[in-house]
């Protein structure tokens, strides 16, 4: 997985030089998505527990189609669809290239079956590695930003995945164990609050390498002075919130906040089961215990912005945030953000408070790619940093997750800013 | 097969006499549900397309659970569950067994796989053949009559399997064909009227065979004279309806049918796709152009009593069905009704204009299987007949088929009566 | 009241010699409106508090209007229309004459005002007195019918005025009190069970009088000998039920019944409101303390239904209702109907177990008109007898009365039969 | 009104100096929503046509309840309610005094009448009137920035009467006109950009008159330059964009704004209707002509969005809008935002493109009034300006007015900021 972890490290400057281990990148991205559904069924596969989520089966395809639509279309000589019904079905939202496929609809399409989708991925990956291997290094210029693009793509269709099906197999009161249990190494350290100088600050990515267009331009903002915690809140500190009656009290919550619980009757995280006079945890590893000392997963904006409100402290700002980790990892990483390396380490998502907007002179990516992120800036926040579900190498401290105030079903968490 | 065809003539104090013939038809049905899952895949099996249509797999293993819960659970020694949860998860609807899984959410159980319900399904078969063999006559004879229901309750889900995965198949944009087409039988005959003489008639089920509980009790009712139909209205006499605007004529339609066909913009029958500058209709083989002749299907009652208003008929009552059926086979069984031999023959289940009600006397069937019919008796319209999706042997005379008037995804058709 | 009263018994070839007492029917009828209306406020009367109601100020224009379009526009000589507007806004239902104004939104249309509609009222009242005055015999003949249909429907929303105004003022929790409450003369007496003769009998309506179409044609049927109750089940009997726990029990309901139940959480008759640590029910004169020995109402098919399975009873059919209501009432009226003489007396519409469906030979009433009854015979249930807001001389006992399973806000009731 | 328009200028530790215009401001304010609400009949004030609307008469007895809850209750010695049921029928969100009444169901409260509530305003206005002249110094100084926040309050409240009683009205097909039309001065200038430089510049408000709390804490943010238009987008420069296919290019919208546009089915501006060949809009002087010079109004942010992406331009961030109006109204007031004079006037509410999110360091209001504004900083977009609904004096160029993205019933408009 190295080549996997350094891909967007190399400058885009640079592609041609190192257009093998890109090619090796290609590869590596490719079969981790086998790798994420191996103890998958073709029936767990299928399914779409609801429209927010897509079936494996979908992300298999379509980031496959992905490569087709936007490079193979492009830049194979002779290029035909593998199957033009395909090129209809796995468009997720590109309008520029046709009606998209109803989303809520994903889940109705039994054919083409899983092993056929295994075929198209198989099929893009001979074509894309032919034409990776043997075009010219002019055109490998071209081709490079796209497939740099593509694979992040895919690496973000990859916690999707897991993601997507978490919320798909709780729907079964048998509660199925997909992947082991590897033991977690998700324990929180003890609460320090990490000050964090102010003033006139950069904002944005700053390297040469890979990041996404919504994390351009870098530009300056001012902050004040702030505390950062240097850990998450806790499953222990949640049951507190919840005893506390957190879930009760109309002035902790916003106002939609409040009218989301109550549709929802929403009194504990997402997944989480009282059962056996305890609380557990439905997991990709079934149903388990809650482990006080681990981050709390799976609670959405409201009710992170709740439980700041209950503490008397804040939710950071996504500029505090990303200031805070580069400052901070420049003495000492671990302390602050722990970007996660991996799905056994479990860290989360950190909600912040601000609402996912352009940054001040923002320029969509150029071509039909220009619908990558640029027409979803509203009705969103920002999370920041990493979860257990993210791969390797694929965040970075300027990265800008985004979901809706109540979606619950990301691993995402909550680190507080103490007021002064 | 022919002891399933044959099942329902036994008489139900001959039971015991039939024994072998009854476990030759308790091998044959529940083959013939595997036929006809044969080529379907594990994802088409999988998926639930609306919440008034199941999972084929489900279907497979509600029919299991069904002789597990009525008869294993009673009679056989020693027993227990296949899989406790199964008796949660394939509960159809039979409160008095506790708590049954929602329907809407059956689609969403991808475990257990469709190769652990065919172990289900085996070690049912297993388990049933030994107890039906094995145990003495006085309990073959409190057992039989459960299996009989048994066996016409899979016979009913062997037609839901082909109407629900027809349902969940045309949510593709592909339109797959899944099996052969054999070539139409269905071609309708020119039309006359036949003549039924009325009077006080006797209704309901008078053999000494099987019948449901909603047959019964036979009682006697008066009716005019009247004439009926020899035949099944046909798509060339639907597209003159369409063509003649009777979609759009409020006055032709029930007021609730009315806003039915506005909500739904209903403009054909299900299933009719306006594509190639003609009609087509998917099939189990996929897109066909409609054949003229062939009678019309997947209308609801709501457009078979316009279409009957837009002719100056009317449709009939399931009395006058009944007795027309009864009265005219003895003369010339072919002329009326023709109740299908199979899937290749294809007529259509007749929308009557009566409302599913219980008979005068009526009395549900003895034990938990009472929950069978009675509670459905509300909301629903009689079909009577057959449809090219029923099993052979399976329908009768006096047999009571019922849907909601909104329902169009069943084979069901149109046969007139004349007004005076 | 005399006119009104007598109305519907003057022989229909005998409109002519009667012409003065209906030109005093029409304007007993048309005062009626506005007595009822009397104690309500401008805003009470705008209001609709559900699709199913309708704003009292539209049932006051809407009766005119009735008469405006079916009479007026065709006789009277220089017609115009009051207000072209009002012919889109006050159309319920007729096709016919034009789409009609969104039902849903009839609460949305503030202007014109009350004192508008009271003004256009008395332009009708003056115009068709008019004409009824001065027209010839001929002419009178050919009016006669449209107007005591016009009257009758004019006495059918009466009806629905107070129903739908009581459903409108639940909705405050200051439960206002709009009339005074003038003493029940509602005690049901003791129970005993009223044997009556089957055999082929006849329904449907008989007289020289006013009819409506849906009571015609009168037919022969067959019923089997039976026992009815002397009286309507009361509100001790039902608290009773709900003791016994009769909204928890799935067995005892329909199963759509069940699902109605779940969605509204239903544990009483509608409008029952537990406060004060008793059950008390919301009435047109306020929210006063449940009256054991008084009949209970604003429960619906669902519920009637249920607690007759409870009883071991079941509900009566319509044909059973007509045949004992004429039978014993040629005996004894009071026993059996004692059909209600306004609005204090308070008995109920009496669910019974037949669907609305046509009497055999039905034929929709000639012209616009035709459009009154025949088109709703779908998905509801018949109702028997009268309620205490029903308008005296309103109904009799071929009187077919029809709401959906679910509806609850109109005064129904039940009497039982008793299985053999 | 000269009190009510300088209200907002006076100092916070000069109210008890300035007590007597305080109290006439008082007395102009209450009697301002009696002006607006003053051709309005009962019925008229009864409906809430959305759930987003209130009725006329909610807001005349809300901001009534405003003084008595807030003020008297705390201040009024013997205090006692007018009516203790009107504390729960007129408390808007406050969960801090009691579970207020659902808001979706204030359409539903026929009683009180629009007479009683104008009583309980007199009621208000004398006691309140009474403790202002009558309290000590001391005192006063306490109440006095309740009551300047229970004006501006009544203040919102008295657009939010205008806009929806114009939704309201909408609905009725005969378009009411319940104002006089007195001849627009909306009239655009020529378009001209503005320069305006950036660099650090400090975003809040800055005297010692009232403000809002979400207007605090004032903070300093950076800027670059930027161009912004002198002026409004007219309903010409609208025509042209949905003559060229605005609607129907998503690539111009985000992507919940192109979900919202299909279902909605939106092709112009709300209150746009086309009718005899012609675009005419709704106002509150019922359906006039399209005026091509006016500023377009009524349309939500979505729709700003695609516009100005449509013109290759953008909309202004919050703190770009504030720092130009500052900046440049030091120069030239009238060219760059013309803050509205009165309802004659009709400028409009200017999207911008920042999302309502607390300033930094913000902190509600003390005490129950604290639920005023913080509690909806999530979902809804910023305006900045006025209307011509808006009451004189009451916005300023701080002033922070939120909508939700998709809020169409607003007096919405779009000013442009121009692309590097």
């Amino acid at each position: 997985m190295i080549n996997q972890t350094i891909m967007n490290q190399i400058g885009c400057d640079k592609y041609t030089e190192h257009r093998q281990e890109l090619i090796a990148a290609f590869k590596e991205v490719r079969q981790q998505t086998l790798n994420l559904t191996s103890t998958l069924s073709a029936e767990d596969m299928q399914i779409q527990s609801m429209p927010d989520a897509s079936p494996t089966k979908w992300h298999m395809a379509h980031t496959s189609w992905f490569f087709e639509a936007f490079i193979l279309a492009k830049f194979q000589s002779g290029f035909s669809w593998h199957d033009p019904m395909y090129h209809k079905l796995y468009n997720s939202y590109y309008n520029a290239l046709g009606e998209p496929f109803s989303r809520a609809k994903r889940g109705m399409i039994t054919r083409p079956s899983v092993d056929e989708i295994r075929d198209y991925r198989e099929n893009i990956n001979a074509r894309m590695t032919t034409l990776l291997t043997e075009c010219r290094d002019a055109q490998f210029k071209e081709i490079a930003p796209l497939l740099v693009i593509g694979l992040n793509h895919e690496q973000q269709h990859q916690e999707l995945i897991l993601t997507d099906i978490k919320h798909a197999l709780f729907q079964n009161p048998t509660y199925p164990a997909v992947f082991p249990h590897d033991g977690a190494r998700e324990t929180q350290p003890d609460q320090r609050w990490l000050a964090v100088e102010g003033g006139e600050v950069s904002i944005g990515y700053a390297g040469d390498g890979f990041c996404f267009d919504n994390e351009l331009p870098r530009h300056r903002v001012l902050l004040d002075d702030f505390e950062i915690s240097n850990r998450l809140i806790t499953n222990a500190e949640w049951l507190e919130f919840m005893q506390d009656g957190g879930y009760e009290k109309p002035l902790l919550w916003l106002s939609d906040g409040w009218a989301w619980k109550n549709e929802n009757q929403a009194k504990a995280p997402f997944y989480w089961v009282h059962e056996d006079d305890e609380w557990q945890a439905f997991s990709l590893a079934g149903l388990r215990s809650i482990k006080p000392n681990e981050p709390v997963t799976h609670i959405n904006y409201y009710e992170a912005d709740a439980y700041a409100r209950w503490t008397g402290c804040r939710l950071p700002t996504e500029q505090e945030w990303e200031h805070a980790a580069t400052l901070l990892s420049a003495k000492d990483a671990d302390e602050v953000l722990c970007l996660s390396q991996g799905l056994s380490q479990g860290l989360r998502w950190e909600w912040t408070s601000s609402a996912y907007l352009p940054y001040p002179g923002f320029c969509p990516a150029i071509g039909n790619v220009g619908e990558y992120n640029g027409k979803f800036m509203i009705n969103q926040m920002i999370l920041r940093g990493a979860s257990g579900a993210t791969q390797c190498g694929h965040s970075r401290f300027s990265y800008r997750n985004f979901f809706g105030p109540s979606a619950r079903w990301q691993f995402s968490g909550v680190r507080l800013v103490r007021l002064d």
